[in-house]
C-alpha cells in the first residue's frame, strides 16, 4: 500500500453536484488507511502551484458539515480553467517540475480532480509526466458536468440536478403560461452548446405530470426557422398557450448558431453585432412572423447552481464516485476517470468503474437518435426513460431563517 | 345571515401563493353556515359571463386536496385581465345585468375576487352597482401580488414567496460566480416596474449568510449610468466577481426606462428597436466601459411560480386572508379588500383587517426612504427587518417521481 498524503481540487463549471463529489473523496480519504492528511487546493491547479491549500481533516473536524457541504452549490475549493502545457512543450516543463516539487514537500501520493474535460487532460498528462520520475503517486478524475456529455460514462454527476432543476422548472412555467386564454408563445432557452441532454430534460413532466413543452429543439438536428414557424403555428389548434424549449446551441444548416442573431442584422452604436441569444432570436421571429404574444426565458446559471432542488439520486451516485475515486487509487489504479456503468433490468441501478481517459477526453456524447422524435422537435418515451431515474429523490437540505445553509470553506 | 351559494375568481398575473389564498376561501366556505355551495369562476369575471364554472364541493370532495392545491403555483381557475365597464357608460350596463342575471340563476349571495388593483376595481364597481338592485349580494378583495407595491396593507400575498426565490436565487449565484478567481460583474434582472420590493429582497442573504450582492439599484432612485460604471469599479476593490441586482424598472433622469436600450441603438433588419432589457442594457455597458467578462441574468416568470421554494410564512397568511374574507362577508360586509396588519413588538406577527377599496385603488406603495441606502446602491438594515419575517419557514411539497404534485381543477 502506498501511504502518504492526498489532495483534492475542483476545476470547469460548477455543478449543484460537485460538491457532493468532493464530500465523497473527503469521507473516502477519511477511511482510507493509506492516506494521512487529505489537503483542498484553491482553484485546482492553480492552488497547487501557488501553495494556496488547505487541510481538510481540520476544515471538516466535525464530520457532519460533510452533509452540508453536499448541500452547497458551486465549488467549494473555487475553480479554475487552467491546462497544463504539452508534455513536449520545454517552455511549460517549470510547470510540471513545480508540481512534482509541491507533491514532495506536502508528502502527497495521491491527487483527486473533479472535473470536465480539461481537468481529465490534467489527469492524464501528469500520470504520464510521472512515468518515469522519482515520485510514486497515484492520480485519478472524476468527473463532472451538467452537460451529460462525455463518453465511457452512463451519465455525468451534475447532470440529474440540472435536469430536476429544468424538468420542474417547466412545470412552473407551463402552469404559470396557461393561466390566460390570449394565444402567447413562451420559448425557454436551455444549456447545452453541443448536445441536447439538459434540452431534453424539459420532456420530463410530460410522463409524471399532466404538462409538457409543445416543441422541443435539440442541437442534434438542424434548425430551420420555417419549419419552427409552421411547428408553432401546429401547436396553437391544441392550445392557445405554446411552450417550447430550445437548446441554446441549435444552428442552422449553414452551421451558424441560430443565436449569433445574424439574420437580424442588428448592431449597437459601436458597430458590435448584437449576440441576442437563441430565445431571443425565436421570440423576435415568432413577433415578426405570427404577430402574438411572445416571450423569452434563459434559465441561465440557475440550471448549473439551483442546489435548493437537486436530485437525491445525482447527489447521491455523486458522492459515491468520490469515494470509489479514493479506493480505486488505495489500490493502485491511477491515471483512470472514474464512470458510471448503468445495470441492467427493469429497476434502475448504477455500479461505478474506472474507465480510461485517453478513450474518453475531448469526445462528444450527443443525444442518439432512438431518444429524439421523427419530426425533431420532441423527446421519444426511450429518452424519458433514460433520464428519469436520474431526477429521483429530494436531499437533505439546511434551511436557517428562510434561506438553504450552505457550507463554505474558508481561506 | 345571508344564506345562499359563493363564487370565487382569480384575476391578474400568477403568484405562488394565489392557490393558497384560493384553497383558505375555499376552506372558509366550507366551514361557512351561511354558504351552501361554493363555485369557481374559470377565468375570473369572464368565466362567470361565459357561465363556465365549477362546483368546487365536489372537486374537493377530498380536503386533503386542498394541501396540495396550496402548493401548487399560476392560478389553479385560470385567470384574466378583463377590467369592468365604468358605471356611467350605457353600453357597458349589459355586462352588470348579465352578471346579475348569473348570481341570480345560481343563487349567488357571495362573490370573493383574488387579484390585483383591475380585481379591486371590480369589487368596487360591482359592489355600487348592486346598491340599488334587487339582489343582496356581499363582495370582497383578496389582495394578491408578488410586487408588494399595493397602499393599505402591510404586505401582500404571493410577496413572500417570491422574495423566497429571490432571496436563495441570488444566493446561489453569487457562490457560483466566487468560483473563478477572473474579473467578472453578474447582473440580475429582477421584477418590479413601479416599486423595488422585489429587487430589495436580494438583499437578504447579507443577513442570513455570508454573501450579498454588492450594488443593488430600485426604481425609486434615478438611474446614473456613469454612476453605476463608478461604483462597479469601486465594488472590485472588494473581490473579483462583482454582483448587481437591478430592478426592470429602473429609470434615467429624464424619465426613459434603462430596459429601453435607446442608448445603444440598436436595430434590426426591419427598424423595429431592439428592447434588450434592462439586464442586458448594463451588460453592454459593462462590457463597453469597463471591458471585463460581463453576464446578465432575467429571472423572469420564475420570479412569481416557482412553488417548490415558497415561503410558508406567505402560503399560511395567504389561506388565513382568504378564509378571513369569507368570515367577514359572512358578518356582513361588502365592498372591501382584506389587508394585513403588522402587530407591534419584537417577534413579528400580522392580522388581517378589511380596508377601504377607494382608498386603495389604483396606489403604488414605493420603497421608502429609510430601506434605501444613503448611496441609492444598496437596502438598509430597516428594510432587511422589513422584508426577513416574510420568508420564513418551508411549506409542505408533494414530490412524485421527482417532481413537485400539483393540484389541477379540470374543466
Amino acid at each position: 500500500m502506498l501511504h502518504g498524503n492526498a489532495i483534492v481540487g475542483q476545476s470547469g463549471g460548477p455543478t449543484a453536484a460537485i460538491n457532493a463529489t468532493l464530500a465523497g473523496v473527503i469521507r473516502g480519504a477519511f477511511d482510507c488507511d493509506a492516506i494521512d492528511t487529505i489537503y483542498g487546493a484553491f482553484n485546482g491547479v492553480e492552488g497547487m502551484l501557488a501553495g494556496t491549500i488547505c487541510n481538510l481533516n481540520e476544515v471538516f473536524a466535525n464530520r457532519d458539515d460533510l452533509r452540508v457541504l453536499c448541500a452547497t452549490p458551486a465549488a467549494a475549493l473555487g475553480s479554475c480553467r487552467k491546462k497544463l502545457p504539452k508534455l513536449d512543450d520545454e517552455a511549460g516543463k517549470a510547470t510540471y517540475e513545480a508540481l512534482v516539487e509541491f507533491f514532495k514537500k506536502n508528502n502527497i501520493r495521491y491527487f483527486f480532480y473533479i472535473g470536465g474535460n480539461d481537468s481529465m487532460d490534467t489527469v492524464a498528462k501528469l500520470t504520464a509526466y510521472l512515468a518515469d520520475k522519482d515520485w510514486e503517486m497515484r492520480v485519478m478524475g472524476v468527473p463532472k458536468t451538467i452537460d451529460n456529455d462525455l463518453v465511457g460514462t452512463d451519465h455525468t454527476p451534475g447532470f440529474g440536478s440540472a435536469a430536476k432543476y429544468i424538468a420542474a422548472t417547466m412545470q412552473e412555467i407551463i402552469r404559470d403560461t396557461a393561466v390566460y386564454t390570449v394565444k402567447a408563445v413562451t420559448i425557454v432557452e436551455i444549456m447545452g452548446r453541443d448536445a441536447g441532454w439538459l434540452t431534453a430534460s424539459a420532456a420530463l413532466p410530460g410522463r409524471i405530470c399532466d404538462v409538457t413543452p409543445d416543441l422541443i429543439y435539440l442541437p442534434e438536428r438542424t434548425f430551420d426557422m420555417d419549419k419552427f414557424i409552421e411547428d408553432v403555428n401546429a401547436a396553437f389548434a391544441k392550445h392557445p398557450n405554446v411552450v417550447v424549449a430550445v437548446s441554446e446551441g441549435v444552428r442552422f444548416a449553414d452551421g451558424r448558431y441560430v443565436g449569433e442573431g445574424t439574420q437580424s442584422g442588428a448592431t449597437d452604436a459601436f458597430g458590435h453585432k448584437y449576440l441576442s441569444g437563441t430565445g431571443k432570436v425565436l421570440e423576435q421571429a415568432v413577433r415578426d412572423r405570427i404577430g402574438c404574444k411572445v416571450r423569452s426565458i434563459e434559465l441561465n446559471l440557475m440550471q448549473r447552481c439551483a442546489s435548493h432542488i437537486a436530485s437525491k439520486a445525482d447527489l447521491d451516485e455523486s458522492q459515491c464516485v468520490g469515494a470509489a475515486a479514493v479506493m480505486a487509487a488505495a489500490n493502485g489504479e491511477s491515471g483512470k476517470m472514474m464512470c458510471y456503468v448503468r445495470d441492467g433490468g427493469d429497476a434502475y441501478s448504477v455500479h461505478v468503474e474506472s474507465g480510461d481517459i485517453a478513450q474518453i477526453a475531448n469526445k462528444i456524447r450527443e443525444v442518439p437518435d432512438e431518444y429524439i422524435n421523427a419530426e425533431g422537435n420532441g423527446i421519444t418515451e426511450a429518452g424519458i426513460d433514460y433520464i428519469l431515474p436520474l431526477i429521483q429523490g429530494e436531499p437533505e437540505q439546511f434551511y436557517e431563517n428562510g434561506l438553504p445553509r450552505h457550507f463554505v470553506i474558508k481561506r
